[in-house]
């Protein structure tokens, strides 16, 4: 079967191939509507799908912009996700990617073979110094998300996170806590290392440091886990550095009749939209998800409308955001 | 600046157009481990990417499915999509697109340009006519998920929603409640009027209707906001029609101090990941939803290896979940 051309939409139509390549790039102002309706009903009935490869050399494809995610599953890059959908220019089409590290690099490597114009990246990135050589040799421009220590990448959009664990503990504190403990992921991305550095560095101004220090894998699963060990230290608080872990420590509280905030104050981090949905609600530090993905979006498109551009960075501050899960200690 | 062709790879790795190829498109495996790995090093040196439509046309390029749904918020997408991440064999590419109605045509047709051999829908298509012919021209195969009425689709994943709506009347019942509410999206899809269908069956058979129909937005927030109604209604039980707005529920019944499940008792539908998690933890219906993500995965991927097929179908059972949100009457 031959595939049908531009050609055949040409003929059938009965106007130029200029025309109908105008009139399919949305350049066709200039012809009635009469005559780009019949173009784009022969495009419908033949069948043609203008090659892609081609006409992105040209510049004038719809453009298409990659996204990466660790996760689908992780309300904060669902949100982030949503945001950008919501924001898109209608002549910008975004593909999202969920990638595990092992097969990043074949999901980078597919996205630009099909054409994305400029990828932005939600997860840290292995083998930097490879992907940043392979991109940069095909002028795909890249931005980081919610990271702090990528050098590379041209753009960037950060998140006050130290002043977010900063934020924390002061709360914390304030509220008598002096046992407090920290329960992270076992797996650190650079943002969370500021964020735990802003924490131990507010509860070292007034000598202290966490009772304990808990690891679990990141997930509700994992919070659940940590709290036989948070119970044994004796706190009477817990900064958990993620919601979706707060979530489940809240649970494990529950099962142990623990009262939260009255026996243990819990602290989580993102304002996912499950944190004042929580019996208790969960008290949390908001990172402005909305702004943080349409800041993404705007930034690379203004990178691929003009290259040479200076780094460009939007730097988010973030809020704590008080609820009923954390009360003066006992 | 003139794109590296193929050529231009073969000629610095000194071997064949063919043996490049054939390297690049994993079948060189009659090459020395040496040649395949210099060919790979010219191919990133040179920044070579193969014309992707030329490349599908011959069909030797990596399978690309895009997978439409209307949300990525949704736990219930999320896990799918996560499902079908990691069952993807090495040489499928999967990528994801939310689209509203309006935009959901011009979702499709972007990515039909961009290369997807096939298409897997998580949500209603609006002008199903229009879309089939649209897809059945360009001999695009394509798979609708948790729909029931989409009579145009080459295969499809179902799950048992009667049932599912019945099992829930049953426990509801069996536990003594008669004063039932139903809550419902404002919008219903066709598998959810499935649901309801069987719940209203089952409650016909006790000669009991429910005692209010409330209807709201899908989201935790429309849960939330169907508590007053539901308290006037003087129901001892609920069935929400999933657990996004259930939690939405739970949450407003604690706001009243209505206790759950000695004073109301509250049934979801899905099992998201959050139910085990809420508190009181949630009764509700599960879906297997990772085995939804693989069936669905694996039937689009045998319907391109052979696309006489006859009509595929999977079809799922459900099962009911009993956790605390569910008791005795009082």
């Amino acid at each position: 079967m031959r595939k049908t051309s531009i050609k055949d939409v040409a003929k059938k139509a009965d106007v130029s191939i200029a025309a109908v390549s105008q009139i399919l790039n949305n350049k066709g102002q200039r012809f009635s509507k009469h005559t780009i309706e019949k173009v784009l009903q022969v495009r419908d009935d033949l069948g043609y799908v203008p090659n892609s490869a081609a006409r992105n050399l040209k510049g004038t494809h719809n453009r298409l912009i990659g996204i990466i995610v660790p996760s689908f599953r992780m309300p904060f890059f669902a949100d982030i996700i949503q945001s950008m959908q919501d924001n898109a220019p209608t002549d910008v089409n975004l593909v999202f990617l969920g990638s595990t590290d092992d097969n990043l690099q074949n999901a980078i490597y597919s996205l630009v073979e099909r054409g994305a114009q400029a990828l932005i990246f939600g997860k840290p990135i292995p083998n930097r110094a490879e992907v940043n050589e392979f991109l940069k040799k095909r002028h795909i421009p890249y931005l980081v998300l919610d990271q702090n220590a990528d050098i590379n990448a041209q753009d960037m959009v950060q998140t006050n996170e130290f002043t977010g664990g900063s934020l924390v503990a002061s709360h914390l504190l304030s509220l008598g806590h002096r046992k407090i403990a920290l329960i992270l992921p076992n797996k650190l991305t650079d943002n969370m290392r500021q964020r735990r550095a802003g924490f131990l560095d507010t509860l070292s101004t007034a000598n202290l440091s966490p009772t304990t220090i808990i690891t679990a894998t990141l997930s509700k699963h994992g919070g659940l886990a940590s709290v036989h060990q948070l119970i044994q230290s004796k706190s009477t608080a817990a900064f958990v550095l993620n919601d979706e872990m707060a979530i489940g420590v809240l649970r494990g509280l529950a099962y142990q009749n623990i009262n939260v905030p009255a026996d243990m104050s819990i602290v989580g981090y993102d304002d996912t939209d499950y944190a004042e949905f929580m019996i208790p609600t969960l008290t949390t530090v908001m990172q402005p998800v909305l702004e943080i993905g349409k800041a993404a979006l705007n930034m690379i498109l203004r990178r691929l409308d003009h290259p040479n551009l200076p780094f460009q960075t939007a730097f988010f501050d973030v809020k704590l955001i008080v609820r009923e899960s954390t009360g003066p200690v006992k």
